[in-house]
This record gives C-alpha cells, structure tokens and sequence, in this order.
C-alpha cells in the first residue's frame, strides 16, 4: 500500500470505478451531493488525473490501484463499476472482489443483460459480497445531473447503497427516480425495457414525422414547430421536446436541415433486440417494440434498399385534403400507438417479474420513469396512476384513462394508417400498435384455423370452446375426433 | 453382450433411437427402402416390441441396450436419434458415444436449437464421432413417406448418410429432398428458418380466411371452395390445401363447423421465437415472422383479451362492394406477403451462413423444400430459379418473378390492408409485410431523424450522405458539428 492510500484511507462513502464520460459524470453527481466523497479508479492513471484537474470543486479521492481504491473507502465499500458490457465489467468484478470484502458492494451501473446479472450476483454472493446490477438511465446529462436509476440486488446492499443513489437521482414531483426494482437481475431487466420502449417510442415520432413531411410537405424546421406544439399537450416528453430540437438544427456546412444530411441508416445497441428476444421467451406480443427494432435493421442494409428501390408503389401523390386535421389525425395515432408500447412493455416486466420470481411494482417503475430517464414524459404519471389503483391490472390499455384516449383517438389512428398503406409510406410501428389492438379486442380470432392446421399436419391437438379437455381429429383416417 | 445381440451382430446399416411416431415411422420408412436393414432401440422395450408385432414387413432388428444395438450396426456405426429435444437428447448422445467408435455417425433427427447442436458437435468430436443435426420436415406422414431432410455434420459424415437419407426423402421433379446444408448447426439453423417461415404462412392464411369471413359473411365450408380454387393457382402449397380440408370439417358433436368449435388460441412450439430470436442477433428484419409468432402468443392470453373487449372499433360495419373482387384482392395480398416472409426468412439464412461460416446454397434449400416439408409449395421452385440464376441475390423480393409479382399486387394489397384497418380486422402480418416492402423500397427513410436523436441524447454520432466520417453535434454546447 503506498503512502497516498495510507493518506485517504477510509475517506469515501462510494467509489466510481471506469471514468469515461457517464462514470465522470456519475462521479461529479455524487461528490456534488452533500454527505458523499467519491473515490475514482480508472484502468489508465492520465483519466483520473485528468478529472481530478477539471473538477478540484469535486473533491475526489484518487486510487491508481485496486488495493488503493478499496482502502480509501469506509465499510461497507461500496462501488459503481462503470465500464464497458461484457469481458471489461467481468475483469472489473474479479479485480473488486479480490479487495473488498464481505458486507461490501459492487454495482454495475452499466448495460448489461440481464442474465449476465444473474450469473454475476449468483457468483459474487458466494463470497459474501453484495452485487447490484443498476440500470442508469438518461444519457451523459442525465448522470451529470440526475438520472433515473434502476437497482436490483439484495434487500441488504439496497439499506447502504439507497440514501446514496437516492441522493443524486432525478426528482420527478419532489420524488427521487429511484427504486428498489426486485432481486438480481430485476434492474436491469427493468432498464432493458426501458430501452425497448425507448425505440418504439423513438420509432413511432420517426413515423410521424415522415407522415407529416411527406403528407404536407412542411419543412422540418415547420415540423420542429408542430412537435413544440404536441410538447404541450398529453404528448409531452423529452423525445417529443428533442425531436423539435434537431428537425430545427441546420448543417452550417450546407446549409440545408441537418435531418436531411444525417444518413438515414439507423443504428443500434442491442437493447431493443434484447427486449424482443426476452420477450419472445416469455410469450409476451410486444410488436410495437420489434418493429421499431426491425425498422432501424431494415434501414440499415443500403444493399437491399437499392434492390428494392425499382419496386413500384402507388401511383397516386399523397395530399390530404385538410393539413390541420391530418396533423391532428397523426397526433392522435401517435398518442395510441405509444399507449401500445407502453402497454406491452409493461406487460413484459409483469411477465419477467413472474418468470424470475421478482417482487416488482409496476407503478414505481412507472414513477421512476417520471424524469431523468430518456423516455421520462407527463405520461408516466398516468401509468403510475393505473398500477396504484389496480396492481393487478392485466392490461394497461385497458385502464380507464388509457381505454379512454384510445376510444377518442382510434379513428384517426386507422386514418392515419389508411393514409400511409395508401400513399406507400411505411409506418409499420403506427399499423402494427393497430393491429394489436384490434387483435386484442377481437371477440374471436382466426387463431383457431391455426390451432387445426396444427392439429391437422402436426397432431398438436387442440382446445373446444364448449368443454375442457384435449382433443384431436384423425385427419388421415376417419376424421372422426378423439379426446386425449 | 447378450445371445440376441450376438444373432443379430452387424445386420442392420442404420439404426434409430426413440420409437415414439416421428421415430417409429421414420424407422419404417427407412426399412422400406431397398438395401437398408434398420435396427431399433427405446427406452422402453415395450415400445420397440409394439413396432416389431405390428410391422414384421420392416424386418426391424431389435435392441434392448445401447452396447447391443451398437452390435447391430454394420461401420460406421449410424444411428438417428428422434427423442425429446433438450436433455432427453444430451443422454441418448451419451449413450451412444459410450457405444459406438471413431468414425461412427450419431444423427439427431429431432427439432434442436442450432447453438445446442454446435455444442454437440463440438463436444462428440472430440471422441473422433461424427455428429449430425439433421432437420426434418413433414410432421409423421412426411416421416412415414417422405420428409424434407436438412443434414448438417461433416462431409464425412454425409458420405455415409447422404445415400441413406435420400433413399427416404420426398422427391420432387425427380430430385431428393435432402441436402447437405453446411457444417455442424447448419441444418438445424435451416428447419428453423423453415418452421419461422411457416408461422408467417400459417398467419397470412388465417388472415385471409378472418378477411373473407368477416367481410363476406361466407361460411367455412365456402372459403374451403376458395382455398380449393387458390390450390390450382400460384399459391398452390401444402398449407392452401390442408386450409381447405380443416374449414371443411364439420364438428360431430355440435354440427358446427370444426373451426368454429376450436377455441382460439394459437399453441407454438418455441421455432418460431427462436427464428425471430436468432434474426434479431443478426440484424435481419424478419418482421412478417414476428407479428406471426405474436399473434399467436396475443390469442393465448385470455385475461388480457377479456380486458381489451370493451376497447371500441369502428362504426361502420364492414361489407366489400364486390365480394368477388376482394377476394381476389385477399388472394394477391396474400402471395405478396408470403413473398415477403419467405424473402426475409432467406436473408436470415443468408446471414446465418455468414456469421457462423456455413457454405449454404439457397437454391439447394428452397429445392428440397419442394415437397416433404410442410412449407412445400410449387412457389419454392420460383425462389430455386432465383437463386440458381443469381446466387449472390441481394433480395428475394427484386428477383424479377417475384418483382413482377409484387408489382401486380401491390395495389390489391394496399385495399386489403385499408379495408381490414378500416374494419377493425387485426391484419398483423398482412400489414407488416406491406409496411415492410415500403420501407426498402424508400428513398428515404427517417430513420435519419433517429440518428439526431440518438446523437442528441447519447452522443451515438451520425454518419452523413456527402461524405464519409462519423459526426457528432454539439447539442448541449454551440451546436456546431465535430468529425470523430
């Protein structure tokens, strides 16, 4: 031990280790918070040099080794691992866990997949230290000034590492953005919803968007206006607010708007596809978020969009009649359509809390959302209002206050639809949300000609809507039907 | 070694394990092919003794051990195993491999995940075994007459297995349904694909037949005719013809039609997840899969559809002008969107091969899908002539049949996507499809408003279309751009 960690020993309540920009950001959150002293790591010396420099007013206690860090923290250590997903946060963990102690406890504040969570808080429980997977949402500002955090682990790690997550955690109505999610992987699971329901909702503004532009032919600055204007109203949320932001930014080097210099191929960090993939292994339908995840793959394959490029489409322009109302149509399919995706996002953390045996309150995830994270909107007051009055509410769609905008807004939704499959506009998060809500409402659906082409080529067998049991029809002798 | 196994030592060139139908009347089917003496094994003996009593014709040689029907068997040692996948399989592999020597060829015929079939491989080569995940195709008749073989393993191994395996395949125009698709996972990654492609075709034509229902008022009985008349055309297939036997039949019991009597919610073996699962990792927009292997999980939740049933529709009821007409609107809707879902399930074999280094020819595929499995459709030899005239085909969908077809199409298509939207009909897959073609074959897509965003809110950067780099805007500073 050198004589500088003898000179910081057991001088800070939490540590950051990996000081790329959200850990620095992070670490400046939490020394700017009363009763915290940070101690920061960082894998090369010249970063941690470099922020103790730019911040003295931060007041952070420097490590350069492991042994370093874990002496200058007071018991229990606690600290947040901000490193790069996969091999570098594994690395991390072994190097923490050599130094710290039982009762200590390592969070990893970053992406990772929730299985890997559990795998990492099984391994470390074993040594007696605490593990705590956190999902941290809201970007580079938002760990600077306030994010929304999302922590899983054990009831014990969350009595230490609660006040001090608490203390620089976004405030949404005087309410800190923060909430014991559930054991092991709970957080993040939490936060990779969050993320797919990101994409939809970042789809389905796209979708708006190129409706509005190609329907009226408005500039983006003009659009930029009309999304200023929903930010006032029930559509009101930071992407609506930072779409209106960059419709009305202008590429200084051109001159044009710089939506129209970006390359509209979209890319993807893998959260989305998560969120579909668990999805698909808990039977929950959340269309909304894969087409939002299939969208920016499509656009991403320049190869195939010039193959399909000469493929005809319809031969009439598309002009709607009345501009205002049209807008107004597209608002209120924007509306519903998020509704959707927020529905079946919600319904994958219920099934997800089922499946792992997570004790999760959809309505304070619902309220942690309320601000610092990237889809923080008015909108989740709504949803948490649901939760309270109904914990056990099967459908969030089917709360009254939702059931309500869904009713007024649904016929311009299909409009707006209409409008898009008519004009060869794709809007496939806007149609698919439709579908599947038509497909919900269904009072029969053609699912049972499935169940008997099953049944038919597969013997799968089949269900009778008018008594229990199991049944199959012998298709290659005399068709008569058996119970199983 | 018992006195049984010593009559019957090394007569059999082929053996199967698990004698349930799909292995029992893969074992017939292998032994009445000329040249082949086939032996038998199941767990348990009562099953094996059941085959042998009702077919002496097989001329089955019986095992009741793993080390006797590894007597049984002339080198190399062959054997297909057709039990449970998952951990029924693993055992049945370790068995064997305690059996059988270096050179010997151990099949799994049943419906493996591919990465559990690369582990396999992996894993029993290092014993100097050969290790084979074959898909089949064709449900228990195909089983019994002919099913669609997708073989993956080494080019070992199909020296020996290839002859075998084609002695049972379907034929069509003269050709075995069997090829050597690529090494270890390969053919389990391509009856994937095959099962994912299914689920679409399987959802298309349950939502054609709820189109025609619901818009015409005709019974099943009467959209039997139609499927019938479909059956002569360019839909012919498999599918379109078991269609029209299942709303045909009519319930014993009630008098009803069959399909009306089925309780409506879809059941899914898990391949269609795993297609949509894998094509996620992948980066392939598989989306007309996915909203079929959602629709089925959205008809399997009960409590939620009782929820939704309130959730109002539109006010018109719905009634096409000319019944005729949107038929045959429904039809070319129809064979549009299963150019898409087989185009997309392509490109997910396309990247399949890429990323895990199979060497798969696609034409090859689609051939010996022709008949056997339960996709077979004469539209499979279309999609053969594609890929034999360019096997470097961007696209399925610009390959000029399939553009041709899509361009007399479209238009029909858009009318059944707006009168089901208009209706109220839950369209998923018709929609998504339709959203899917307009998508590639846009100029410009607002997936460029998403990069903005994503640059905004987490410093993702954003390429531009004048030149090359990656750009990051200073959003939170002067605004102005930077080169990375």
């Amino acid at each position: 031990m050198t004589g500088a960690a003898d000179a910081t020993a057991a001088a800070a309540n939490i540590g950051v280790v990996g000081l790329a920009v959200m850990g620095a950001n992070l670490a400046r959150n939490l020394a700017s918070r009363e009763g915290n002293t940070v101690a920061v790591l960082n894998r090369s010396p010249e970063r941690t040099d470099a922020l103790i420099a730019e911040h003295p007013e931060a007041g952070f206690v420097p490590a350069y080794s492991y042994e370093e860090f874990a002496a200058s923290l007071t018991r229990p250590r606690t600290a947040i691992i901000m490193v790069q997903a996969g091999a570098a946060t594994d690395a991390t963990i072994d190097a923490l866990v050599e130094v710290f102690e039982p009762g200590d406890i390592i969070v990893d504040g970053g992406n990772a997949f929730f299985p890997d969570t559990i795998r990492r808080e099984r391994t470390v429980r074993e040594t007696g230290i605490n593990f705590v997977g956190a999902g941290i949402s809201g970007g580079e500002e938002g760990a600077l000034n306030g994010p929304s955090i999302m922590p899983g682990g054990s009831d014990e790690a969350w009595a230490t590492l609660g006040p001090i997550l608490t203390s620089i955690a976004a405030v949404a109505d005087g309410e800190p953005c923060v909430a014991h999610i559930g054991h092991d992987g709970a957080g993040h699971f939490v936060k990779m919803v969050h993320n797919g329901i990101e994409y939809a909702d970042m789809q389905l503004i796209a979708e708006a968007y190129d409706l509005i532009r190609r329907g009226t032919g408005k500039s983006p600055a003009e659009i930029a206006d009309v999304f200023a204007e929903w930010n006032r109203g029930e559509l009101e949320s930071y992407l609506i607010e930072i779409t209106a932001e960059v419709l009305r930014q202008v590429d200084a080097e051109t001159g044009r708007p710089l939506v129209d210099v970006i390359l509209d191929q979209a890319g993807a960090k893998g959260t989305g596809a998560w969120t579909v993939q668990t999805a698909l292994s808990l039977g929950v339908p959340v269309s909304g978020i894969a087409e939002a995840t299939f969208a920016r793959s499509l656009s991403s394959h320049p190869e195939q969009r010039a193959a399909a490029a000469e493929l005809p489409g319809p031969a009439e322009t598309f002009a709607p009649l009345d501009e205002t109302a049209f807008i107004e149509d597209v608002r209120q399919a924007l509306y519903a359509s998020k509704i959707v995706a927020y529905s079946q996002g919600f319904d994958e953390i219920r099934a997800g809390a089922a499946e792992y045996d997570w004790s999760i309150d959809l309505g304070a995830v619902s309220r942690i959302w309320r601000a610092g994270c990237i889809i923080r909107a008015q909108f989740l007051g709504r949803i948490a209002e649901a939760y309270t009055e109904q914990p056990e509410l099967p459908l969030l769609m089917s709360a009254p206050y939702f059931a309500d905008a869904l009713s007024r807004g649904q016929a311009a939704w299909r409009r707006v639809v209409i409008a898009a499959t008519a004009a060869g506009i794709p809007a496939p998060a806007f149609s698919s949300s439709l579908s599947y809500y038509d497909g919900l409402r269904a009072e029969r659906l053609p699912a049972a000609l499935i169940q008997g082409q099953r049944d038919f080529f597969g013997a799968h067998t089949y269900r009778r809507v008018d008594r229990p049991g199991t049944f199959h029809t012998l298709w290659s002798a005399d068709r008569s039907e058996v119970r199983l």
